[in-house]
């Protein structure tokens, strides 16, 4: 089935595979009229890309980004934006050993399971490269947005036990510190915890969080279409993601009802807010104009260089040390992806609610209310 | 935007406020020729209805579910399944001091700011109530996954800080006991819990843990249409969920790769499984034929008698005290939505997965491989 | 599949049977704050219902519509709104005989072929009486579109080889007149025809026209989702059709350039306007301001009273003479599905419409150009 | 709005202006399994591919495929199929006096008004050069469908006022002459015709129409996603199309029932099989077994070198004689669109056909009826 597209009004498409000629993406239904060229883009992508430090993989892509369609005399033209990175540093000899046998924790033997055929060389289409598509079109989502007066702060909230602390909070430190964690100290922590794993032949998970301010009251589409199941969703379907949560999150499952509850009141210009954020900015499916609040558990690199125990696809046992250039650990990276996937969601939701009201209808199609 | 319509083969489209005359469901894209009555769908709804014990509103709704469509002398048509709850019971008179003023943690200021107006009457299309037609819906979908094999079991894992223990686990439990606790010192535990939150005019959250055997390996379509990121967008729109985790979920964030990837092996009858099942049955979006695994944590019930400050909707200041019947914790209820939602969402992947191989396609047509 | 819901924005899901207890609709994504009633509705499916006049069939149904849900003290809430139509006077044994045999132009085969049941009784999902949900819903879209200044002129404009004659054309006599033709003497004429054909056993298709005045330039959504092609599949999916043409439709076929172009001109008050309209007011799959022209050719009524040969599910062979009530002609009463279907094709089109330019989403969010 | 994604289970989206660096599509859905090489897409381009013939424009465009995705080793592996086209031979500066002025018959217009933005190089996205992609993704269903038996036999039927005689019909013929006409005596006249036209700096329209043999019955999805609602929707989706009819279509209109309808009978083989095939293949929405057969209307192309009343953007007069490359009639280069469109169309509805059945469900995931 066709997977590979999401959104309602924004549609994302990707396409592509690790080790083919090029990855790419097609966003259709971004609105017409918005300065869009690649120095836009890129930058997306630079925060993404490997090889920038010595806690990744020392794969170096160049991911530049191409735009070959929707775009005319530097503006988007509302037909749809084609994005093309094409792969380059291919090690595909790499993953000779791998055509026949399954690697634990990743994909192989789904894919083989469910399509009969898997393009085998880094993983082909389940590797986490094809997340460098999402990110270059959610970055045009992410730049419309800003436009619109949203910030995102996006950042690794731990990396295996090393959790960062919010008396440390300094959010000049992301984008600037190998592990994107807003705290030099826990940074420096897990650098030593990820050296430790890497030296053990091993990998380890971490968290990743997300801050989106400035998000109007009103956008999510109940009972289904719901916000926070919407981005439950884009982050649930990024690599490597396991548990996603709005908010408080888990710990509203151990509150009462008088510590979860935001009071409404009304401030000195009088605009009625809350006095706390445990929803998270989402309320009944619906964003409720404070910070939207979201974190993203990602297990650790499923690719490591001690010895595995697994089968080769005749079902024959294989004893398996993943050799090639894999990141220790997937969170750093895995931050961007997070960030331009949400803004894709939330600028999708955003399109969809300009018709919630009749008066608005009336209003773009000049009638009085 | 139509929010109420879900699922790709597979369609569920749900209405109703909850004090209007009627709630109810269009399943539409179920197989045509499978047996079915008012009979298979009722004992789903009565696990989810309330008034069933000291711990839940004594609000009594029969939830008689009536089919009006697509059910032919006893079998499916292939049409819509058009499923329909009469509501009884109403008090609407409860509510008419909320018409003008927003419940802390409820949905009212942000459908107001959404949509400009709202059927305040128990709140309306915001009701965890609307969950009936989702249960009744997705009890059939259940009943045909049932017919394939695949099992279900879902539980409460925890209300508020009572987890159960997995070294007490009885299933036998579950739909028996007022927690549906697999574990009955839990269960008693969390009884006295809620008596005491109730007393103080409180409420309390808590955790639905969900077990899902017999799914066959290959379902679930990359890079959007995951099995988990639908998974996780079934259960995080519903109703006071806020977080969502696939098999070991936020544990694996604290792992190593060591730790977390599931080793293949082959088994005696030359069967390729996994010694483990960190990964929840779910290996890059696609399930792998071991158990899918999941939990759900709820947020206490927002509607709580002690006073809270809330907002008139003109921004006038009010204590508000919200009286009316309700549940001093969700959970137990929960579990029959989470369980029929996870059923309706794997049902829809099912359907969805026959077209995968091109052999398939060819097979069904009547082709040679 | 699930086929029985269509739309983006505005989504449509119609449910039920002619012979089950009732049939229905449910609109979703229209937006909140419009007044509506039953009484709104009602006037619509009057025109559709049978029993009106000698040429309809005798059946009686009173086809009155109940509003279920998504309106709350005369206004749309924006959350799905159910339509209820109960069934009534049945005649099911009328049916008994078709239980094992096809019905020569009707789905009986089709149906049997691909749900490998069906419900026989007055053909059930297949029966036009599940046009009368569609007229239901569409008339909510049509209601709010009128409100825009948008009006609709559908008319019969031939019944067999009675066509209507433009020099004669009076609007008023539609929905006067039992043929719905806006000529009087076409209309006695398709009368005389109609009586003749009955006489005979026999029956006779026709065609409607539709003009759709005031939709703004800028409404349809290309390379796939145009207008006209929305359009298309709105007409041909009525039971029935078996043509759709938009403006000059065929005629363009046999025209030149210089003959079917529509020349663009400015008009007194500075408005570029066309000089004609061979295009039916989309261009390129967009509305162009001018009036959309849409034919839609309606094959005989395929009950006859006549012997025709056909076979038992069995394949055994069997004369059939259809008895029951049936219209000898369709095409009266397809008017107003047209017309709905129209109209719902458009509210959804001018809905999505909303986002198509940066500076409107700007706007509508309080940003400045 | 994204309006260039289409289809449920095997989705197209394409991309990509005129005058652009490439055009493309993303084919996803397709099943795994199936042999696919450029070589086996190119025959299908080279069908429509200009500077064919005398009758067609000089611009000469290789329209070579790429594919850059989802095939590995020669077969498709299930994930998304990306196809490129390079752009080439544009002569972009033939556009510059269009830049500002509407084009009579065309998009240009229209799209201003939708987006206020349009790139006016060779039309940019409304240009017919888009149909390539579709043809070039078309052409890998079309494929598959040829190796379930299926297939495909679509024509010029007529050019202006002349029309294909089937005494003289001659498919053989088709692909061979200018016309794409199965029929030497109307293909020349028709070439005169062209020449008539061309020679009057105008233009002229046509017809296409397409059987398509081998569709078994069950295929379509009522009672929107009927398969003649979908055909009718991706024919009226090509550029410059203005009526489709199923079967006999508009002749339909003008015949009684007991010549419309198509009887039933059991021939010497046991199959249930039809006499005749007024309905085109289709009854109620679903295939019946018999050819599906359509016709579409196409209008002249509307870039013709005499001189037309138009206006600029800002209302101006002008008088436009539009040079640059034209084809005098669009329709021997549309008839393989149509096939393609048809293709992608039919093999989605044989997709989703999949799962109508509870027995067939039950028989793919290994369980007896």
């Amino acid at each position: 089935m066709a997977g590979s597209t999401t959104g309602t009004i924004l549609k994302l498409t990707t396409w592509g595979e690790s080790h083919g000629p090029a990855i790419g993406a097609v966003l259709d239904g971004f609105p017409a009229g918005f300065d869009l060229s690649e120095e836009r883009i890129q930058p997306y992508l630079d925060r993404r890309k490997p090889g920038q430090s010595a806690i990744t993989t020392a794969r170096k892509e160049s991911d530049t980004v191409e735009i070959l369609s929707g775009v005319f005399e530097g503006k988007t033209t509302g037909t749809p934006i084609s994005l093309l990175i094409r792969n380059s540093d291919q090690h595909s000899q790499d993953y000779a050993e791998l055509a026949d046998c399954y690697r634990p924790g990743h994909a192989d033997y789904t894919y083989d399971k469910k399509y009969g055929i898997r393009d085998y060389r880094g993983g082909g289409r389940s590797s986490a490269r094809e997340t460098a598509a999402r990110v270059a079109a959610g970055a045009i989502a992410e730049e419309f947005l800003k436009s619109l007066g949203i910030s995102f702060l996006f950042y690794t909230a731990a990396i295996g036990n090393v959790v960062i602390d919010s008396s440390r909070f300094d959010a000049s430190l992301i984008g600037k510190n190998p592990t994107n964690m807003p705290d030099e100290k826990a940074n420096e922590e897990a650098v030593a915890l990820i050296e430790q794993v890497r030296a053990q032949k091993d990998s380890v998970g971490g968290m990743v969080k997300g801050v989106i301010s400035g998000v109007p009251a009103g956008i999510g589409d109940p009972v289904f279409h719901r916000l926070d199941a919407a981005l439950a969703s884009a982050m649930m379907g990024i690599n490597a993601c396991k548990e996603v949560g709005i908010g408080d999150g888990l710990f509203a499952a151990y509150s009462t009802g008088s510590e979860n509850n935001d009071a409404f009141y009304t401030d000195e210009d009088g605009v009625i807010r809350k006095r706390t954020n445990h929803a998270g900015g989402i309320l009944g499916g619906i964003s409720d104009g404070s910070d939207i609040v979201l974190s993203c558990a990602f297990k650790p690199t499923p690719s490591i260089a001690q010895a595995q125990e697994t089968v080769y696809k005749n079902g024959v046992p294989k004893a398996l040390s993943i050799h090639g250039r894999h990141d220790p650990v997937i969170v750093p990276r895995a931050v961007i992806v997070c960030e331009t996937m949400s803004a894709l969601t939330i600028l999708d939701a955003m399109l969809v609610n300009m018709s919630a009201k009749a008066d608005s209808v009336r209003a773009f199609y000049g009638k009085d209310k």
